[in-house]
């Protein structure tokens, strides 16, 4: 055993000794698993009965609801279309060295795959130099003879090089096997230009011919696309980054975030292509720091605002076609950033009467958040909801939760404040500091300086991050919590970059500025660095195959909640 | 050996006998292999040289060849769009009893399949009663959930219960694969309704689900198709068949011919989809007889003939999209049918406009039928050429090409009697006689009765059926050759019902009334009897699978040449 053995066995044991010491009777006194309605929402305990007040709000969300899908779809976006043409022709190679073990290899210029006849069995890889989201355009050629049968094409949109070099199938992932983007295309006339009606989110196409005369052959004599997006270059807010570090951070997470801004927020274009709210938060935000397209988020709120359910939840995510529809997830942290998202858009916008058009619903939003309270003040919880927080496999939500909903309850009464609502938001001001109290006494453990989550007394980044964004450590706490656990071997790590965003906003509020920049640089950079195009969804630098998927293929490589970097830059490590 | 087994071997000896007496001694004054050149054409030998009719021909195309297309366009037919409806679903069932092997049961009514929710795997087949050509349509919808993945379905159309119950690969056919018809289709939005781009011909259509969500699912809610075609029911003539058997063929014929009935008439709807010569004639020659649309035979003509080669050689057959190109196959005995087709489109329309119009390019195709016709008169097998006559896989072709370039001759002698050109054909009545003699010299075998043809003296129902209707035996010889042949154990029969129409119609040249009903009746008879829904492309009535194209998947089973029992039955065999 040598010195850092019995270092860590040190550790260890102490760790045992006060869990033993200063939680066990914590956990006796108040155990996090105990049924809330045990106890009591925090709703009932109040001087003033928020019930009246939720009841208020539901008629007037009932009188407004239909007019938020109308106002919805007057803010829908025109969209840009730009003509984009392959680069090369490539393939992917086995390489250890590379992201997923796969290297992209120019092979060809374009022009090789153009006016020679093509036959069964015949493939090409082309490389657009950059994602996009888009359609996939080519033209089909004959030679002297007439093309006499049916041209069967194999197309495989590809966002990283994997999905070029792997197979698809057979599937073995937990998400439907249709979200990767392969089609099978057959052609009776040629010539003929084809657009594939379905939109693909690419950067590499891969060609097959399946089948195809061999006595009137085919060729192709044109192959493009059309990048769509509702962001428009023109309107970019300039932007000087320090140095190609910053810069390349600011151009991925633009083109992130351009390729997710569609006729709404979507939060990944190649797979599941929904608005979520989660995700249209930290949109917003970037896209306030570059784009600023106030009516694509007002669009989205209303998508959100009028998809809410019948008892006046808001949707947690919206299917925007065929027409807008609530997704059947409700996501209890999700519904705490409601407030933030339309406080922020307030902010950004000065759009005061979408504010105050969605007040009643943003305020109905606690009657959800608040539930799970006990009288305390502190979350339990609860069963029937998703919480999301990041998709760690096994992360306790008890802090981050917490910490989130306080944070939502913040958020709205600032809200309030902006709008003139302070009166229908008195409660809340009773509230906020008894789950800032039940916080510090139940969840912070002073004698490592950081929070606990759960019965197992877990710590991690997001429930430390969470706490700090929600204000409940004083500014030392805030420095302790931070810099602790991201020294603390054991602490578990967040996976998304959605949840590093908050670590790294976390940091910046306990004033760790380089630590923050640093963060910023050594994980998003990482991917950077890995060969992205656009930031992924999930990102573990030590595992590239890491899903909540169990299939890498299945991951976004353009994640909206992966895009905050230009926004972090832009608008928190900006000099004056 | 029994009293048949003897029979038979002297039947073989005297056969013997007599092919050493006859017809060895002609083979060595003609061999039918002589090279056409060393014996120079009979157009080098006439008394009127035809060169310069044919040149004046060429001159007059040329001026005329860029309108023909646009009096093709002119002439587009309007598509009639009938409404289809599933009228069951069933299951495709081995049973050795039944055509190719498989028999269609029903297995529940069409409602089954709607507002259930499906899942990978799934699979159903629908029934939709006939054969018809047409698009298919379908509604997708959704349950409580949002459908919240693409939904990815596998969709086979068949003509008939073999496509249903066998596997289309691996594939092994000698055709393209393509040609088969299963599409993949990815549907992102739901519900919605979608009508395939695409156009099959089809009875039944096999729906299997690769993928779907099995958390929001999907269903049916509607399924149909619509019926194409430029055959208006509102113009059929009348027809009153003499019983249940005559009404089944008329029907089935009509059915054929309405399904290839589009913007041409094509030679199959499921595969190939073109316009050929040879089809063509049979298809408006039974159009006359019901449908009477007189401006697709128009449209055909001037596709065919818009097409020509740039010397003058008519379209073999034609594409009609993306825009009418020739075809780069050439068959000389279509090209002979180019002059009684357009012959009985005068006839049969009284567009005598036409007709003159086309008139050069008739007489201009004498140039190429005539050149493999030796000085004496008789046809010798040409290179480059393709010489079709049958889907026979070794069918001697001398004997029946001869008779079908006589029959082309004499119709365009007699086209341009009806138009006053028979200056410019006069030569014609020369050729004749010398191709007539010439066949009865080197084709007719009097001892046997037959026509034989090529070097192996090959006795075959094509042989017999072209001289008659070339006019080349007397009467009673018509009589003698048609039932000797149909008699004769050895002789080569035909495998296509196109090659049988022409057996039909000589046994009635021959006046073999009964012969002809009885051949009618067994043979196209025989496939309504197998479940035909429309005639095949290739009928061996001891062979489901014949096929030329090594796989019966890939026949045709609605094809254009096969709908002539309507009629023969409308025209030939109807009583007054």
């Amino acid at each position: 055993m040598n010195k850092t053995d019995i270092c860590h066995k040190f550790v260890q044991l102490c760790g045992a000794i006060l869990l033993v010491i200063c939680i066990v009777p914590s956990l006796m006194a108040q155990g996090p698993n105990s049924d809330p309605k045990n106890e009591g929402s925090i709703k009932a305990v109040i001087s003033t009965d928020p019930a009246p007040i939720f009841q208020k709000q539901m008629q007037l969300i009932e009188e407004r609801r239909s007019s938020w899908l109308t106002k919805a779809e007057k803010a829908a976006p025109k969209l840009v279309c730009i003509p984009k043409k392959p680069v090369a022709v490539v393939k992917a190679e086995k390489d250890a060295a590379s992201f997923q073990g796969w290297k992209i290899v120019k092979v060809g210029n374009v022009e090789s795959v153009y006016d020679r006849p093509f036959l069964p069995g015949d493939s090409f890889i082309l490389d657009f130099g950059e994602h996009f989201t888009g359609h996939f355009i080519f033209s089909v050629r004959r030679f002297n003879a007439p093309v006499d049968a049916p041209v069967r094409l194999s197309l495989i949109f590809g966002e990283v090089p994997a999905e070029m070099g792997e197979q698809f199938d057979p599937y073995q992932g937990g998400l439907t096997r249709s979200w990767l983007q392969d089609e099978v295309v057959n052609i009776d006339d040629i010539p003929q230009t084809i657009r594939l009606p379905r939109r693909y989110a690419f950067r590499y196409a891969k060609v097959t011919v399946i089948s195809a005369s061999r006595h009137g052959k085919f060729g192709f004599s044109d192959i493009q696309a059309d990048a769509i997006t509702s962001a428009d270059e023109t309107r970019l807010l300039p932007f000087t980054p320090r140095n190609a570090d910053d810069e390349a951070l600011d151009r991925v997470s633009r083109r992130t975030l351009r390729d997710c801004m569609q006729t709404v927020f979507e939060d990944g274009p190649k797979r599941d292509r929904r608005l979520w709210l989660g995700d249209l938060r930290l949109q917003a935000l970037a896209n306030y720091a570059t784009y600023c397209n106030y009516d694509l988020v007002k669009r989205s709120l209303y998508i959100l605002s009028g998809t809410a359910m019948k008892n006046g939840l808001v949707g947690t995510c919206s299917f925007e076609r065929p027409e807008p529809s609530r997704g059947d997830n409700s996501i209890l942290d999700y519904t705490a950033l409601f407030a933030p998202t339309v406080l922020e858009y307030l902010e950004a916008s000065g759009d005061r009467e979408t504010a105050e058009d969605l007040w009643p619903l943003v305020l109905k939003q606690l009657d959800f958040t608040l539930e799970p309270v006990n009288a305390e003040g502190l979350f339990i919880p609860p069963k029937g909801w998703w919480l999301f927080i990041d998709w760690h496999k096994t992360l306790d939500k008890q802090a981050p939760e917490h910490a989130i909903i306080l944070y939502g309850l913040k958020a709205t009464l600032k809200l309030a404040e902006k709008i003139g609502k302070t009166g229908e938001a008195a409660f809340i001001s009773e509230i906020i500091p008894r789950m800032e109290i039940a916080a510090r006494k139940h969840l912070w453990d002073d004698s490592i300086g950081m929070f606990i989550s759960g019965s197992k007394r877990e710590i991690s980044w997001a429930s430390q991050a969470w706490m700090v964004l929600a204000g409940v450590p004083s500014p030392e706490q805030c420095r302790r919590a931070m810099t602790g656990v991201m020294r603390h071997p054991g602490a578990e790590k967040p996976v998304t970059p959605y949840m590093h965003h908050y670590v790294v906003d976390a940091l910046l509020t306990a004033g760790l500025q380089e630590e923050a920049l640093k963060l910023l640089q050594s994980y998003w950079g990482g991917m950077v660095k890995k060969g992205a195009d656009t930031f992924w969804e999930v990102y573990v630098p030590e595992d590239d195959y890491a899903s909540p998927y169990k299939s890498h293929l299945m991951n976004s490589y353009c994640h909206a909640w992966s895009c905050t970097p230009t926004y972090l830059l832009r608008k928190k490590f900006q000099r004056h």
